[in-house]
């Protein structure tokens, strides 16, 4: 059994917090607000929770100043919604009105918030996305002249790398939720499926323990070891000497895990057996490794050197874990030139892998959180040997 | 039971297809490439199917030129996925790298192109972004001085607009299975049920029929209507007098449906019972509108007056409907101003919605295609009277 699921929702205490961060951040780097207008960015500062999202069709925009309360400037259709959270100050327009959508309304909020740099973060940076139509975007810039669009990337991922306890119970849930579904799976698999049916079932499974949604589940498989492991769940059908590999990214409360497990079907060839104990050997050493003061990089040449002295072709991947929360993956990355410092509250993905012949990849993955003293395992760590399917 | 599912994955003659139409539409305006950076652009015109798009790290680039081969600059990570693509030029990098993720191998790629008129259409405009960091695409911008970046949207959207047969295929399929899905639901719904149950029991129903993913699933309810639609799947439980909505844009094969429907619990109000039937009715008579020559507009003004006639307060909305295909909404939208001709290929929502007091909604939803001399129903038509359950 699953163990009970923590309470939906955050008081609204854990916003509070975050803005307050963020205001402490704006005010080191002389930001007179930041903006944020995508999915994550918005949901962290709002608790804005909807999938709405996957429309492309009007944009959404909370505004979080130096001082005093957030705004959101919102379509009307989220007006409801948004007025329903912590945030006070909710403006809307008619949406959709492409020949100006939110732009105008959007420009009067910052015009009115009291000016001291003028500087005005945005996500413009690392593995961060403005999520309105960049001519919107230019447009907005000619309204406000007095003002200067800066990177604010940094500044919100500085905030969004650190986890509250809260989070943490939130991704501890999904972790353990979909550890016990990854369990149950081997019974439920047999020769004969194909990677979409694997999926299938591993979703079906998913959802009858309370996962709330699946956007990340990628089945790969190949003879002894997969080639790739992003473009998942086909027609492939499974025969024995096989290794199934799935990737999983399921949310609870729209909080992420992110690991995979392995399957044999019929007996594991050696090489692949191989492989499999030095990635699992590779975790160990990761697991051993994280704990504040050491860096991401750090983390990737314990795995590394594992890795390497099992004879590692190497791993189109280009790293060795990341961070997680929201999203699926979060920076930091753990590999060479990264160098974050580890610090408790960071939630990170242990995830070494090897290419150990030509196209026959094996590739294993834990999730952690950063302690005083180490780390926690929020997964329940992954069988030594490879379950076997119908061998 | 469900029609059996289309075959997956479209034939390299589709791509082609797609890139000829692109070519054609870049001559008309003088392009010398499109550019695509968006999980739904990039799968149309190379057909990646993945769901790595969650993660934000890495960028992911497709570029069409006025002649010759579409031209894939992606992460190592895809470099094997694309490669099995119709594509035949595959360039990659070690990502990520952040201090130059693909932006110098995109440059290069697109300055070694034959160049015209120096044009080069990317993803500026409406109901699209550009999924990069905008730092790295004023990067590029400054690296390639001789070329104008403009706007590409309107040739990208008109080109997806129109849906090939094999499309529609896939659309008809997961509209269908969703239909089926919803028709079963009443006999797993209880008095008691939350909102968030019956997500997961409708979740359940359409992933053991072949869904292959849920994007979006929103249960909304309330006594006698609801008042948003994009803010679902709380722990609201269902009691007598409610009216439970659900919306859902679940996927076969990257293909999405959009629609909803309505559950009563205990006896419907007389109210509610009153808006159903004139939303129902409502979308009758855009069914009954929606043919070539048509436009949008005229679509929404159909509706609209049957709605008007019945007394509806308005709607947060903005719109009656809108384009569907890859993404659960896509532009032409059926609303005053719009005014898009339909044409055959075209797949629409049919979508109106009332609010008949305050805080009180009713939404519809049926999805059709355009064909020579009218519409064909894609989803199996909403019963008149809404389901009751525990009545």
């Amino acid at each position: 059994m699953s163990p009970p699921p923590p309470q939906r929702g955050f008081p609204n205490a854990e916003y509070e917090v975050r803005a307050e961060r963020a205001q402490r951040r704006m005010a080191e780097e002389d930001l007179d607000a930041i903006v944020v207008t995508s999915p994550h960015n918005v949901r962290y500062f709002s608790g804005f929770a909807s999938q709405f999202w996957e429309s492309p069709t009007r944009p959404w925009f909370v505004i979080v100043p130096r001082s005093g309360g957030a705004i959101a400037v919102v379509p009307e259709i989220g007006a409801p919604a948004f007025e329903a959270t912590w945030i006070d100050r909710v403006l809307s327009w008619p949406a959709p009105q492409p020949e100006d959508d939110g732009v105008s309304l959007l420009a009067d909020a910052l015009s009115q918030m009291e000016r001291r740099s003028g500087r005005i973060g945005w996500e413009m940076g690392r593995e961060s996305i403005i999520r309105m139509p960049i001519k919107d975007f230019d447009t907005l810039r000619a309204k406000l002249p007095g003002l200067e669009f800066v990177d604010g990337s940094p500044a919100i991922w500085s905030l969004r790398m650190v986890k509250s306890e809260r989070e943490i119970g939130h991704i501890r849930h999904i972790c353990q939720l979909a550890s016990h579904a990854f369990e149950a799976l081997p019974d439920c698999l047999e020769l004969g499926d194909s990677e979409l049916t694997a999926a299938r079932k591993l979703s079906a499974e998913l959802i009858a323990r309370g996962a709330d949604a699946i956007p990340f589940i990628a089945a790969c498989s190949g003879p002894g070891g997969y080639d790739q492991i992003i473009v998942g769940s086909r027609e492939r059908v499974l025969d024995r000497g096989d290794v199934l590999f799935i990737d999983l990214g399921a949310l609870y409360d729209g909080y992420s895990c992110d690991f995979d497990r392995n399957f044999a079907f019929g007996p594991l060839t050696e090489g692949a057996a191989k492989a499999h104990d030095a990635v699992w050997r590779a975790t160990e050493a990761g697991i051993g490794a994280a704990r504040p003061g050491v860096t991401t990089t750090d983390l990737f040449n314990a795995m590394a050197s594992v890795l390497q002295s099992e004879g590692s072709k190497g791993l189109n991947v280009g790293r060795l874990g990341h961070g997680l929360g929201l999203q699926l993956t979060e920076p930091p990355s753990n590999m060479p030139g990264d160098e974050t410092p580890l610090t408790p509250g960071m939630v990170m993905t242990i995830e070494p892998g090897m290419e150990y012949a030509p196209g026959k990849m094996i590739v294993h993955e834990e999730n952690v959180v950063i302690t005083e003293d180490g780390c926690e395992l929020l997964t329940r760590r992954a069988p030594r040997e490879m379950p076997v399917i119908g061998g």
